[in-house]
């Protein structure tokens, strides 16, 4: 560890970690409306409300602060696709609930995806982003495909159904979708590739 | 028009005009490898061979740089969907060809996609980036809708395939999925998406 390291968060106080939430949290809103790029430490420190030498312990750089902003945004997607009414993403029900949760989304137009849109504006910067961001799609189609194993198990998808390549097309349309309706600011394309991935899922249907 | 703008490319020399080619060739390679954070001045001016002077001359900022560099990816991705081999995408083995020519490739593993990844980086920094982006999307979106509205006009596909909706979810499961194969480094999410849309296609056909 240098001398520059970030203090580890466990190694924080109760106070300490509250502090580092707080800038987290309000680096996160800021960076997910105007980008990683157009985001500065001044503008951080007063959303947080906290002075200079506090961010700077906390983040000596912006590439730490910036990989604990990702893990920050996977770490709430993953508990997002975890509520309670998407049960466990194991019927065609709670599928299509999440996708609707989306497309009738205001944010999706505003910022796209919380996670995506900042994985694939930082993905190049630098390798440890990279790995934060590998870490969190992994972290979020291991729930589909979870969810989608448990209705093959279940004699509701034909045993022919590849949960990985299923959930390898829900998240890229979902994905891709959000970057295509953040440029267009229009709702259609999310929509109309999650309901084209989402029937595509549903030809495995077994019948009755 | 300020007097820092750029030189409109309409009224170079041509000299001047290859000069500012080579200047964006130089510049779409080094964003594309490692982003357009973290591109400076002087690695485009070292690349494209051109003193400061003419780069500034040319691209007074960095943001007329990036939508020059958005421009000529976009025109690039939509040439090459315009390969001969392709034909006009209006037909399962043209649209295949196009899935596999993409799947096969080091690039998509290297950086995704040539316009998307820098889209992607790029769509939330300011307004008339949003608008290149939109305007690269919409013009690529149009090869697919086209091929596909022939399809349908042939009796390819049933009358209830909306050409406009498939195109959405081809490009949408295209960018996620590049976005996904970058982060993983493996190609198997973009293959997997690409293959369960053009499924999704297919199931449309007209059968005989």
């Amino acid at each position: 560890m240098t001398a520059s390291s970030e203090v580890p968060a466990r190694k924080l106080t109760p106070k300490g970690l509250a502090t580092r939430e707080r800038i987290i949290a309000a680096a996160a809103e800021l960076i997910y409306e105007h980008g990683a790029q157009n985001t500065n430490n001044e503008q951080i420190r007063e959303a947080a409300g906290v002075s200079g030498s506090q961010l700077t312990r906390h983040f000596p750089t912006k590439e730490a602060l910036v990989r604990a902003v990702l893990a920050w945004q996977a770490d709430y997607i993953v508990a997002r696709h975890q509520a309670p009414e998407l049960g466990e993403l194991d019927s065609f029900a709670a599928l299509h609930q999440w996708a609707d949760s989306y497309i009738a989304s205001q944010d999706m137009l505003r910022g796209g995806c919380t996670f995506g849109s900042l994985a694939a504006e930082v993905v190049k910067a630098e390798p440890s982003h990279r790995d934060a961001v590998a870490d969190g799609f992994e972290r979020w189609q291991a729930l589909f495909r979870r969810g989608l194993s448990k209705m093959r198990e279940r004699g509701e998808l034909r045993p022919e159904a590849d949960p990985a390549a299923l959930a390898h097309l829900l998240t890229a349309a979902f994905q891709g979708g959000a970057l295509l309706d953040q440029a267009a600011a229009d709702s259609t394309p999310l929509r109309d590739a999650l309901y084209g991935a989402l029937a595509y899922v549903e030809s495995f249907a077994v019948e009755g």
